[in-house]
């Protein structure tokens, strides 16, 4: 008896432990956010910096550099402080992303060599960023798919694709920079510049489809920005051609541009803070329940009512292969505090692993079709627009989903093994 | 630099502590196979005891008695040696499920009470110890359904199935004795033997389908089995309706079945031995790899070759969101060894969890269907072979998966709540 509650007991503890991992993964998720929008900031004024030939925002670059180490050095002391190992969840793969952005931040010193010596274009600089900001992204990305309660899993994969989609208006803001600078743009600048346009569109549907509870700040915050000057930049932008852009605006677009990141690092926060609250509250209610229970078990031993096991055969769910409607008379007895503790236990997480179940799908989806633009990357030599539009095309063509067409892509690859 | 090395170090050590918990865990199985072994024997042995009217098997089943107890020493002893918390993987969902077999097993002691009394009907009996092994054997569900890996999780869902099957071969011998000893066989218990004969084929088919590497051990155990002599007694009893039943039998089929019942638990026996074996294998390759890292560690920092980051962009698959094929000119640098482990890692992390989506869906339908199976039991008053039948029954006529008809009817218990 008394060991049945121990193993109750056992079970929320465990339960406990992964929200606490949970609430230090939404605090690094939060570091690694913060450090994000500085450096997208130091990539669009380090692209106007070099678009220009080192005429504008000389002074500023180095404000935007001191910004970033300061972030830089908070996400690296964040990791010292929860280096023992198991203080975050899913380990294995969110360690290995943070390895793969701490040394894609080992790069970060090489890449202002360059741009203070005006050695490489803003687009070469704009593609090191990416990559950069891309391995932080990929962290967060990780962070978000992890398996521990379906509601702040949707909290956290909203959270991703707020970033995710953030991170297209910063490429967006920083591309506009470079041709605003330079005062032209090519018909290829002006293609990239249409795509980050649609996937920040997208990712931001994504983001309301899964924070609900958002919908009334997220609608506040887009109200409060200068969506109708950036439109109305944009539209300059792309239908100037190769013909001369006005550079003097180079700094209303980035201010414009800025506004609106600013609005959206906000509104990041404002999640990230929202989860975290999410998990101390569901930590306070398993932790009282826990306290019931050693309660229970304080006194517990040896009370023996008359409530058959059969009362909750049904709660036992996926597993429990054989229990009938057993009539009362039959099976061992226990009492109905401990049947019900016991029921509602399992029917609990009986419906959190379900739940979770299709929340992650579509998580599973934008894998697949990650990987399948990585394919026609590698293999047809395209970029990631490119990659994209054909994935896009062929869905279209076929009237499929672009998730089912990535599907049979990676299949087809797995019977043409990549040369490399 | 060194930190990136210490991350993915971080990482192997995450993979290996799961896979410690996971060799925790078969060790766990193996107990509870041996307990439910000794209790269908229990079973079986009381069952001819009740339907006898005592005069059968009064000295053996104290014997039987004995066993069982000390199986279950064995059982609550291995749970006190590896009580701390996450010593076992899925700790919450495993707690639980221990939870309630325990509190099964707390019932055992009233159960033998009844049985010594001849204060039960074999039918009764039967019911009680299939709710005992029942709770136990969702413990060994919960066990099998554990993300680590792939594998692994092939070799534990087949030995959950083959433990599966062999407890509706108990159930069968336990009906069968009773109804020999008894000396008639009523319409009903015929079905319900029927049954039991069609599950087991079900479960040893998935068996057959998730440890191919045991498929020769399996065919050489089958041809050793008295098979024709148990399908011959088949026929008799299920044929011999309302007529009555040689009872001297009794003692031949029960000695047939345990036969076959032994040679399901060596075969048992071996698949958990076997199970821990590969867990071992691979955490000593990790480990392996782990001194290779910790040595590159060592004399790590500072080397800077020029393998650029862009070279592995593609393997960094999913979340990997900004990372296109860039030419060697851009991007960090680090060393071609960090390069590589980060590339393995990565690719085998993610190819890792997809397999194991793929060999959990098989688990996900046998879910839908258990709970499907439960609604109708409590909801239509059903017993678990006619609600069984219920649904396949449906998915004929309706030319569908069984597994579609349970998710149709779980979505229609969302809509029209349960009254409980």
């Amino acid at each position: 008896m008394s060991n049945v509650l121990s193993y109750l007991v056992a079970a929320r503890r465990c339960e406990v432990d992964e929200l606490e991992r949970l609430a230090r993964t939404c605090k690094l998720v939060l570091t690694v956010g913060k450090l994000v929008h500085c450096l997208q900031q130091e990539r669009g004024i380090s692209n106007i910096y070099l678009a220009s030939h080192g005429e504008r925002y000389a002074a500023l670059w180095p404000e935007r550099v001191a910004a970033s180490d300061a972030a830089r050095l908070e996400f690296e002391e964040w990791l010292q402080s929860n280096e023992h190992a198991d203080a975050l969840s899913n380990g294995a793969r969110l360690y290995t992303r943070i390895a793969f952005a701490l040394h894609a931040l080992d790069g970060l010193p090489q890449m202002r060599v360059d741009i203070s010596a005006l050695a490489c274009s803003p687009a070469a600089n704009s593609d090191r960023f990416k990559t950069l900001v891309g391995s932080l992204l990929a962290l967060v990305f990780e962070a978000a798919d992890v398996a521990v309660d379906p509601e702040i899993s949707r909290l956290l994969i909203a959270l991703f694709h707020l970033m995710q989609g953030k991170e297209f208006a910063g490429r967006e803001r920083a591309a506009g920079a470079a041709a605003f600078a330079a005062g032209r743009i090519t018909q290829e600048q002006a293609q990239t510049i249409e795509y980050h346009i649609d996937m920040q569109e997208q990712a931001f549907r994504r983001f309301e489809s899964f924070a609900e509870s958002f919908r009334a700040e997220w609608t506040a915050m887009q109200a409060s920005l200068p969506l109708a000057e950036l439109e109305r930049m944009r539209r300059k932008l792309l239908t100037a051609h190769e013909r001369a852009l006005d550079d003097s605006l180079a700094d209303a677009w980035y201010g414009c541009c800025s506004t609106r990141m600013d609005g959206l690092h906000q509104v990041e926060i404002h999640l990230a803070d929202y989860v975290q609250a999410q998990c101390r509250q569901k930590i306070g209610e398993l932790q009282r329940e826990l306290g019931d229970h050693e309660q229970l078990f304080a006194h517990g031993a040896g009370i023996d009512s008359l409530a058959p096991l059969a009362a909750f055969s049904s709660s036992l769910g996926p597993g429990e292969m054989a229990s009938g409607p057993l009539d009362g008379s039959v099976g061992p007895h226990l009492t109905q505090a401990i049947v019900d503790i016991l029921r509602n236990q399992s029917e609990r997480l009986q419906n959190l692993t379900q739940e979770l179940a299709t929340v992650r799908e579509s998580l599973e989806e934008r894998k697949l079709i990650e990987r399948a633009k990585g394919i026609l990357m590698i293999r047809q030599g395209l970029n990631e627009e490119s990659a994209y539009r054909l994935l896009r095309q062929h869905a279209m063509n076929q009237n499929r989903r672009i998730a089912e067409v990535a599907q049979t892509i990676l299949s087809l690859t797995e019977i043409l093994p990549d040369a490399r």
